[in-house]
C-alpha cells in the first residue's frame, strides 16, 4: 500500500536545488524578495513545496546556500599554502580559491548582489556571513602559528579585499577576471596601508 | 489642574541616562542581556519604565546608544585631516578621534564586550554599527577625492585595525593607551601587506 505522499518524500527530481534557486532569483528579481513566497518559487520550479524545504529551510537561505561550502573552500586553500607563506601569502591562497569558485557566476553573483541591496534583512544576513568567514579564516592562521592580532588583521583585511574586489568585478561593464580584479585590490591595500 | 502624570512627562532626573546605562550593564553581567526586563532596570536605576524609554528605545539600545555620535565623530576627523593627507592617514586621524572617546571608558568596554560576546544577537548588532561605520568613512574619503575602490578599502581596513586593537586593548591585563594599541595595528597591517 503506498500513497502518492510517500513516493513523494523519495521521488528523484533532476537538479531541483538549481531549479529552485533559478525560480526563486526570477521572482526576487520581477518583484522582491519579501513579496515572493515559497509556494511561488515552488510552483515556478515545477515542485512542490516539500521538495523546497528539502533543500533549503526558509526562502532567505536560497541566495545563502552556497556560502558554507565556500568558506569551507577558503579554508582549504588556506591551510593548503606552503609552510613558508606569509600571512597575506596564505590569505591570497584562500582568495585564489574564492575566485575559482565565484568567478563562474557572474550573472547569477549580479543578480543576487541586487537582491540583497534591496533588502536591509539581507543586507545583515551577508554581513554576519561575511563576519564568520573572517573569523574562520583568523582560525586558520593561528593554525598556521600565526599570533592572534596579526590573524584577526590578516582575515579581516582578506575579507575586506574580497567584498571590494567582488562588488567591482560585480558592477563593471567589460568582463573580467575575478582573480585579476582580487590581485589588483590586494596591491591596492598594500600600496595604501604603505602611505598610511 | 496638574495630574502627577503630566508633572512626571517633565520631570528632570539628574544624569537618568548614566544611571539606567550603569543599571542595565550590572543586570547584564549579573543574569544575563535576555533575562534582563526594562522594569528591571529602571527599578535598578530607581527611576521608571517611562524614564527608560525616553531615553532608549529598547534595552538593546543601552549597549549601543553611544554608536552614532561615536561615528560622527570619526567623520568629523577624517574630514578634518589635512588636505595632504593621504587616505590612510585620513583614517588614522579618524581611529585616534575613536581613541579619545574610547579611551577614556576601558572597564566599561570590557564589561560591555563581555556582554555582548555571550549573546548572538548583539554580537550581529555590533557587526551592523561597525559595517555602517565602515560605509560612513568610505563616503568621508569619497568626499575627499578618493576613489570608490580605495575609499571602501582604506575604510575597511581601518575598522578592521580599529576592532582588532579595541579587543586587544579590552583584554590586556595591564592598563594601556588605546591609541598607542591603534598605532601599533596599523603598523602591523602595514608589515602583514608589505610581506603578502
Amino acid at each position: 500500500m503506498t500513497s502518492p505522499r510517500v513516493l513523494d518524500v523519495g521521488r528523484w527530481e533532476p537538479n531541483a536545488s538549481g531549479r529552485l534557486r533559478q525560480a526563486a532569483m526570477e521572482l526576487y528579481l520581477e518583484r522582491g524578495f519579501e513579496q515572493t513566497t515559497v509556494a511561488e518559487i515552488s510552483e515556478r520550479a515545477g515542485l512542490t513545496a516539500r521538495t523546497f524545504f528539502r533543500h533549503f529551510a526558509d526562502k532567505r537561505e536560497v541566495l545563502f546556500a552556497g556560502s558554507g561550502s565556500l568558506q569551507e573552500q577558503l579554508v582549504g586553500a588556506l591551510a593548503g599554502a606552503p609552510d613558508s607563506a606569509s600571512p597575506m601569502e596564505a590569505i591570497s591562497a584562500a582568495l585564489a580559491a574564492a575566485a575559482t569558485v565565484l568567478g563562474q557566476h557572474r550573472e547569477y553573483s549580479r543578480q543576487r548582489q541586487s537582491v540583497i541591496a534591496a533588502n536591509v534583512e539581507l543586507q545583515e544576513r551577508e554581513l554576519i556571513k561575511l563576519a564568520s568567514l573572517a573569523v574562520a579564516l583568523a582560525a586558520g592562521l593561528r593554525r598556521r602559528g600565526v599570533d592572534d592580532a596579526n590573524a584577526s588583521l590578516a582575515a579581516e583585511a582578506g575579507v575586506a579585499v574580497l567584498r571590494v574586489a567582488f562588488e567591482r568585478w560585480v558592477s563593471e561593464t567589460e568582463d573580467q577576471d575575478l582573480l585579476q580584479v582580487i590581485r589588483e585590490s590586494l596591491d591596492q591595500l598594500r600600496t595604501l596601508t604603505a602611505d598610511g
